[in-house]
């Protein structure tokens, strides 16, 4: 018995703490007007092989398979192309359309450490507006989510537009610019030397490639003067998000550029302040004319979008809280010999909210307590002939070893703090 | 652009309900102390098809893929084989062990109206317990489900120690007893005539075939009296639990027997009081054998679970719930050239706890307010120069169209009510 290579299970202890970042998301996305979607699991290959989807790099890595009437299938490998098929499919959706999605994805990829083949995502996405105020709600929605996750980050926001404009200025040939941001986005990874190599090898003047990467790690947007249009266009948009919010924890920094040919401006990545953890937890950015290609549509689709990676939130939230987390089980009721009884009681507190374990198997007191302590329920009501006689019960803290006689389950919800 | 056959996406109006459906049930879950498990989508395809697994029948919906290093996999078709795996995988796990899981399962089978090759299970199991205490716990906690719902169901219970009891006095062999079981599956849905002819197919003598189906369909467990030890262990297990839920709508029918063969004791199924929909929404059993074969140990594993069907649910508060759903977005919010004072109240808003969409394409005042009205969201707040000057702002009740003018975002509670 064993799981499938690149898979695992997640045991309830894990279950509790992805729980609760997911419902902190739902949350925000819910409080920025976004609304469910759930598209399915299996995809027609032919819709995640589109040239204008993934990308080569990605097909490599997708699962195919087949139904009974042999029709090409796939699982998806993120949740933005199954999304632009669902835009395609529904051409009546009211714009802006704004949706989030949570589910796994899957991707038969070499396993290193922390990385599996079916992993979740946790989308935003917005089609159907051009303006920064879009950008500028994933950024603040980014910002109350990792705040409510009690995770501290920086988020750093660059251009496409503006790299576009830079290179411009520089004379690479238009048809290079995606190929050198591919490069650029290894900087913080690899180092300088390693990309300057890089591009010197796609064919840009080694020149041209120290004074590329001087620049965006020298120079700030307020001392940048660009020539191009596009780049004007690339600073305005960042100035505009960097004076709609005004916050420290948002840093404009020109070597982003983020792994991604198909994004068209902003793009942004979310890092943790104090952590082990280097790499991004999470990232976005907007991208005007993929879903029009994709749809081979005319009519226009500017979107963008913001992605969580959940998992890496999850080892981030671990690394912080070492301490055991509490049970979900606020009360474990034992029985002597009145299990009707007690199970009428265990029935009248779970009404009053509480989450309630009762004995199953039938075992000594000594066993039950055991086993509460085990699972680190802090409460445990014991009830026996005697306490039915009285109409009464015990309720004992399993922290402090205190013991208490309470005629009425409403009592409890004095004694419970929660 | 268009779904893999038998799959379809969710669009946010039904997400809303789903979402409400998986809330409910994850808070009934935790109500008696079932904690989340998440097992992969993907599993080996020899623990999917393992002797003692889903059985023959289901095995030729499994959808088969493989990964780079050629392993054959496939997709679950249920959670219950999932969670034996990692019952075998984790000897020390205490017992007994409650897990609940949601989420999708895949069967390449026929397409009929409603049926699906990608969808939702909802299940919760007990494993580690022989006692009728679990059976009390899931029929309440269904119970309590359905009434958080607002769905009126009876819940239909029979035991299979009752069924063999009975056929062991009417001398069928026990090597038929299951088969006989899964032809009086469809007592309800085929009629009484198909049933006993299957039952004479399978080698019952037209006599017995008779006599049983009339016990079944005319007798009640206090007038029934059986020699063999099974059957009246089945009938005191019944009796146990119908002493501990004295509900009116827990039945106990005495033909139901459902069409899974490796159920060893209680089985029951849920069904919607007034309501098109004749199947069953929930069901479940008790199938104490089913874990040591399938992990070939010694140990003995009893295990009792339940099983939701999310689309039939769905389909049932559909059936109930004609009127729009409200929006989940409290509030939108309208700017007239006054953008970062807008972003910075609706940021306001959001924080008071209110769901707030503003305005991202820039669109005029008559334009927004149509948007709102499709969307059905309730408020809206109008901020313009003038409302800048006096430190105010306008809230719009968009289904009185009356307005007030108001002086500080903590006026908003007092005015909407939610």
């Amino acid at each position: 018995m064993m799981n499938a290579k690149g898979t695992r299970d997640l045991d309830p202890s894990a279950m509790i703490i992805r729980e609760k970042i997911i419902s902190i998301l739902t949350k925000q996305f819910k409080r920025y007007g976004f609304m469910p979607l759930e598209t399915p699991v299996i995809e027609r290959f032919d819709v995640l092989a589109s040239k204008y989807a993934g990308g080569a790099e990605i097909l490599k890595e997708v699962f195919q398979l087949s139904d009974q009437g042999n029709r090409e299938l796939a699982l998806r490998y993120d949740l933005t192309v199954p999304m632009c098929r669902y835009v395609g499919m529904n051409p009546t959706l009211k714009m802006p359309f704004k949706r989030y999605q949570m589910g796994p994805i899957f991707r038969d990829g070499p396993i290193k450490l922390g990385r599996y083949r079916e992993f979740w995502q946790c989308d935003a996405d917005i089609v159907g507006s051009k303006t920064m105020r879009c950008e500028v709600e994933l950024l603040s929605l980014a910002l109350s989510a990792y705040k409510q996750l009690e995770l501290p980050v920086v988020i750093r926001v660059n251009n496409r537009k503006l790299l576009n404009g830079l290179l411009e200025d520089l004379e690479v040939p238009s048809d290079k610019h995606v190929d050198v941001m591919l490069s650029l986005d290894k900087l913080e990874k690899m180092g300088r030397s390693v990309v300057e190599n890089e591009l010197v090898s796609k064919g840009i003047s080694e020149e041209n490639s120290k004074e590329l990467i001087d620049i965006l790690l020298n120079k700030t947007i307020d001392d940048l003067n660009l020539e191009s249009e596009e780049g004007k266009q690339g600073i305005e948009e960042l100035k505009e998000i960097r004076d709609m919010i005004p916050s420290e924890d948002v840093e404009i920094d020109l070597s982003l550029s983020r792994g991604l040919a198909y994004y068209t401006g902003t793009v942004f990545e979310a890092f943790l302040k104090e952590s082990k953890i280097k790499s991004a937890i999470s990232g976005g950015g907007r991208y005007d004319s993929m879903i029009p290609s994709f749809l081979q549509s005319k009519r226009e689709y500017p979107a963008v979008g913001i992605s969580f990676g959940l998992e890496v939130i999850y080892d981030a939230i671990n690394e912080i809280k070492t301490d055991v987390l509490p049970s979900a089980t606020d009360v474990f009721v034992i029985s002597i010999q009145e299990d009707k009884k007690a199970f009428e009681l265990a029935q009248k507190v779970r009404e009053l909210g509480f989450n309630v374990e009762t004995d199953l198997i039938g075992r000594s007191i000594s066993k039950n307590l055991a086993y509460c302590n085990q699972k680190k329920i802090p409460y445990a009501i014991i009830l026996g002939p005697d306490e039915v006689k009285n109409k009464e019960f015990k309720l004992r803290d399993l922290t402090t070893g205190t013991e208490n006689c309470l005629k009425s389950e409403n009592e409890l919800q004095k004694i419970i703090s929660r």
